[in-house]
């Protein structure tokens, strides 16, 4: 293998939670031909954050080095809802939907993916027009163990939980979306590995070479510790203004950082290591997360977004408002609000409850959701609900307080 | 209830294995209003015996209450064959074979039914328009735990042999057809009991009225032991001569003759009664073997078919050449063909196969399948495959005896 495909390789599987089977990714880029490249997604209206794309760059990373994606929108099973009737809050799509929803969502990736080479496509192209016998002809490819042997199905059952017979099949379909688009590889998050599987081993009852399963971790949020997640509110959005993209990006520790330059950063390996080595050398760290913030703010807002980004940021620090790094904390509540003044002591920022009433009272207390909108807390009354709030006590004590529910 | 509707019920319970719920069929019966019967075949080619005439049998007494009948050919998946390709023995059929085997089965089962009062069916009326989508929302009306129960997916699942996930879709497809049918009873052979099930409760889930589940047991062969099966030779074909038919009839024991006037004879449950008493009291049960051979004669050969071969039998009797009841018995053997000698030695016949072969040698041995077409065997080389075989040994032995792989 030269050169050039080595580091390929290398950067393919930059950051990969599994590659099934690593060998056979080998074999295939060796060969040289662009390889097809499927990743599903679901028909419900997105609104995705940084933790969606660490799927999306990988599928960008494929296209930079010349590959073929396809956008998978799987509206056949949205289309068609919840058949027990169970979940009301699935009901089934319809068509305008569908559509509505893969235009938020192409307006979404194509801040990442090339559009000129990627493919959207949506799996009821082929199974519209399928009949019943053509599904059964499909369910005959599998078994009943294997797919009990999927972890939530196996508990469900021992648990006496039950188990839809359509259930069964929305595997299948999915694994047959593979055979439909004769994909070489297919990337997913880690639920959903068995899925992926079940395409591989589709494919090869219909004489195809099985696809390489490519699955992607779960991002960690700006806590460092839980996923990202809007209802954590530990996120930042794609779509959120450039300032609080920065801002939020630069609240995060040292380590964190180096883990979102591995999943967010389309910079090469050699260079993240360079950056690595200048740190341990003595270099400021925060230096190195201004480059971050840059890439990552020029990306969702056009290149010189971020520089912007971050001259305010400095402009803000130099007013001495808010200092340059700013610590976090978690606190685990039973999910009702909490009172503002016991936010402030189980924080740290004051010494007791009747010390924040009092801050409270003095107009001492700001609070926000960026370092940008902190604004004075008018009285003692204020609850906090769940998410990440910024908290200003005095002029000089800030943190970034998330409150979930435990 | 009246006396009428009593009887009705009485009749309708005749015989039968299993009725679930039978409060229902009361219930539904009283109202008055023709009940939807159905019954379910395989559309491969059928040659039925008297065997499966036990479920058409039931199927007319429905249509003599004034029911309506539908049999209904399951040629859907017949049609989809075996798509995991592991059973090389159930090809998909075409079109032209299901219309044609059809058609063979009109021309057998109209021998019992009354064909302006039958429906013949096909459930590829409702299952071939069916989409993907459509059957998929039917799978989500049964769980996987329920079809599990199921006695031999049960055993195989425990037993770690595949089931392929299409085996759990075809008792939806036949459980379906009584939704389609709006079924108020189906009927079955025992071995279908949890199919039938399968409709009952799917039909409930359409909102529909659930159908009573009626199965019929398996029919008790010439030995009185096995059930009635062409390969174990015991059995009465209903395209076979009158005189064949009515000559196996005579050689069944008085007590399996009760059997099949329950199963197979349309007389009242009162002149059932009747006769059993005559018995009781000392009349010949020969006679009344006659009755019962008479009347299943005439269904298969048209009225007056019945005396005329139970004239013929009287006839051989005066002759002195056949005695007027054969004893049967069975043997077990490796599958290979007995030699003839050995097998009259085993049956009884002689004392032992040098014995048998001397008799050979002085043409004091006859074979045939019916008293009517027995024959001198030539030489002591004659072997006899499995099956039934009428055997003669000098002038007045007899026996009939079945070969049967152990």
């Amino acid at each position: 293998m030269n050169a050039e495909l080595q580091n390929q390789t290398a950067e393919l599987l930059r950051g990969t939670q599994e590659v099934l089977v690593e060998s056979e990714l080998v074999k295939k880029i060796t060969r040289g031909t662009p390889l097809r490249i499927k990743a599903g997604f679901d028909p419900t209206a997105p609104d995705l954050h940084l933790g969606h794309t660490v799927l999306i760059n990988k599928m960008r990373q494929f296209q930079n080095f010349g590959h073929e994606v396809t956008f998978l929108i799987g509206d056949f099973t949205g289309m068609i809802g919840d058949p027990t009737g169970r979940n009301a809050t699935r009901p089934p799509l319809t068509r305008e939907q569908v559509e509505a929803n893969a235009k938020t969502y192409q307006e979404q990736i194509f801040k990442i993916l090339d559009p000129e080479r990627t493919r959207v496509d949506f799996n009821s192209r082929w199974f519209g027009p399928m009949s019943a016998a053509g599904l059964i002809e499909i369910a005959g490819r599998h078994t009943v163990a294997r797919m009990l042997e999927r972890d939530d199905f196996a508990k469900r059952y021992k648990g006496g939980q039950p188990i839809a017979i359509h259930e069964f099949l929305y595997p299948l379909v999915q694994g047959y979306d593979s055979v439909a688009l004769r994909s070489d590889v297919e990337l997913g998050g880690t639920d959903q590995k068995f899925n992926l599987l079940v395409g591989r081993q589709l494919q090869e009852t219909y004489g195809q070479e099985p696809q390489i399963v490519m699955t992607m971790p779960l991002l960690e949020g700006l806590d460092g510790v839980n996923k990202m997640s809007k209802s954590l509110g530990n996120y930042i959005g794609i779509n959120e203004p450039a300032d609080t993209q920065f801002g939020k990006l630069m609240s995060i520790s040292d380590e964190l950082m180096w883990r979102y330059f591995e999943l967010l950063s389309f910079r090469p390996l050699a260079d993240v290591a360079a950056l690595r080595k200048s740190v341990a050398e003595g270099r400021n760290p925060r230096d190195v997360k201004f480059e971050l913030g840059i890439e990552i703010v020029d990306r969702f807002h056009g290149a010189g977004a971020g520089a912007r980004s971050r001259d305010a940021f400095i402009a803000r620090f130099q007013q001495g408002h808010v200092p340059e790094k700013i610590e976090s904390v978690t606190l685990t509540t039973d999910g009702a609000p909490q009172r503002l003044a016991n936010v402030l002591k189980n924080a740290g920022l004051v010494a007791s409850t009747s010390d924040g009433n009092r801050m409270i009272d003095q107009g001492a207390v700001r609070l926000g959701s960026t370092p940008e909108n902190l604004e004075k807390v008018a009285g003692r009354d204020h609850s906090l609900g769940a998410g990440t709030h910024l908290l200003q006590v005095g002029k000089h004590k800030f943190r970034w307080v998330t409150l979930k529910a435990g």
